[in-house]
């Protein structure tokens, strides 16, 4: 299966490195398209969420008539429609991480969301997913916005918690590195269970005292300590409330 | 320094496995207090939070009356005065981790916070700790309460966040474990880096379209979707409506 990928940022990058030994792969520069192959079986579009479109028309504009080519997005949040207008097979072939420059990763680990114009498509991209993942999905774009909303949840605020957390370390002198042995350790517990069954704390544990008494202390930073009640609530709410109705 | 470990929980059996081959430890009962030593140096009380107090009170009354040992709690919650009615030195003595059962961890890169009753006792406690880990500061009631505000943040709440993610995921038939790579280099980024550098998601980017379909999305879990308000308007406020002042 010869390989197209239309990028140069990390996901382009990572993509690449992925694919090399795996099958033909050529990286193509979004802006001139110029060493874009003609006899590519995949086309992968890589490149910002807003630039998919017009890619695409410059893409459909440069492929050879006989060409049956699919053609196929990388975005998590963007339809497939938006390469409904091509006369090629299209569809979507997301990986769901979060790539940096430089980063070693382990790809087989890396769930792939895969949805096709037609069965043929889904079954050849999902192949293609298959040579780099052994965690390969078909998904559409309700289930990948379900996706989405859970990363935001599990990695963009706790992310956010972080920084938050480093805000009130500083504030008092204190450093962040602090706390690394037990986010780390908190992480690793969370995957090896369900994160539900492994919550721990005051809120958890129906500690009113130290809640009321955190929250007092947070009176001068009033974003974080709105964002402590209503968190603190949520787990009261779950693993106590709930129990005594 | 021979040093005496009361407690049968998970911090107690740490800080045996901990000290073993560094110090001269022995393993104390919470109950019966019957293998104390007499000549110990220290004796740490390694109970849960409100049972400090009891046992300190059963372990003077056994302690020989020339004793001089430091008896310090291990708690990051409570202050060194519960133990003020002694007539020992005392101090707190505390590991930021979590401790499971059977979970090995790197007890050099636990920070341990140090308090004593004079500076003699900090020194003392100081020294103990740095047997075994390559961080050790002193910190009284005050400091302990931030680093433990701190904790909840980005510990107690980015589980309750895995959580939350997971409820959302499989009332879409999805699990949790397609997350788990994202997740592992979410942490590993957010340690590598300042947290607040290296935030990303629709919030971040200003997308608020996304953000909006979202909560459009949410609007059946609504404790969710009031959770995902507040933290995508504090990221909002932190990254673009400062700058815009």
């Amino acid at each position: 299966m010869k390989t197209a990928i239309i990028g140069r940022g990390n996901v382009a990058n990572h993509l690449d490195k992925a694919f090399v030994g795996k099958c033909g792969v050529v990286m193509v520069n979004p802006h001139t398209l110029g060493e874009l192959p003609c006899d590519a079986d995949v086309i992968l579009i890589s490149v910002k969420d807003d630039a998919i479109a017009e890619v695409a028309r410059h893409l459909e504009s440069m492929l050879p008539e006989g060409s049956n080519a699919i053609v196929a997005h990388t975005s998590g949040s963007k339809s497939m429609d938006v390469l409904g207008f091509m006369r090629h097979p299209v569809g979507v072939f997301y990986p769901l991480q979060t790539f940096s420059k430089d980063v070693p990763l382990d790809y087989a680990e890396i769930p792939f969301f895969i949805e096709g114009s037609n069965p043929d498509v889904a079954t050849a991209l999902k192949e293609l997913a298959g040579l780099v993942s052994g965690h390969v999905h078909e998904a559409d774009s309700s289930v990948r916005r379900t996706l989405h909303i859970a990363s935001v949840l599990a990695c963009n605020f706790t992310n956010h918690l972080w920084a938050l957390a480093d805000d009130v370390l500083r504030r008092n002198g204190l450093d962040f590195s602090m706390l690394h042995p037990l986010v780390k350790e908190t992480c690793r517990k969370a995957m090896e269970n369900n994160p539900g069954d492994v919550q721990t704390g005051p809120a958890r544990r129906g500690d009113s005292g130290i809640v009321s008494a955190h929250l007092e202390a947070l009176a001068d930073m009033p974003g974080i300590h709105d964002i402590y009640e209503i968190l603190s609530n949520s787990i009261t709410e779950r693993y106590h409330e709930r129990n005594q109705l």
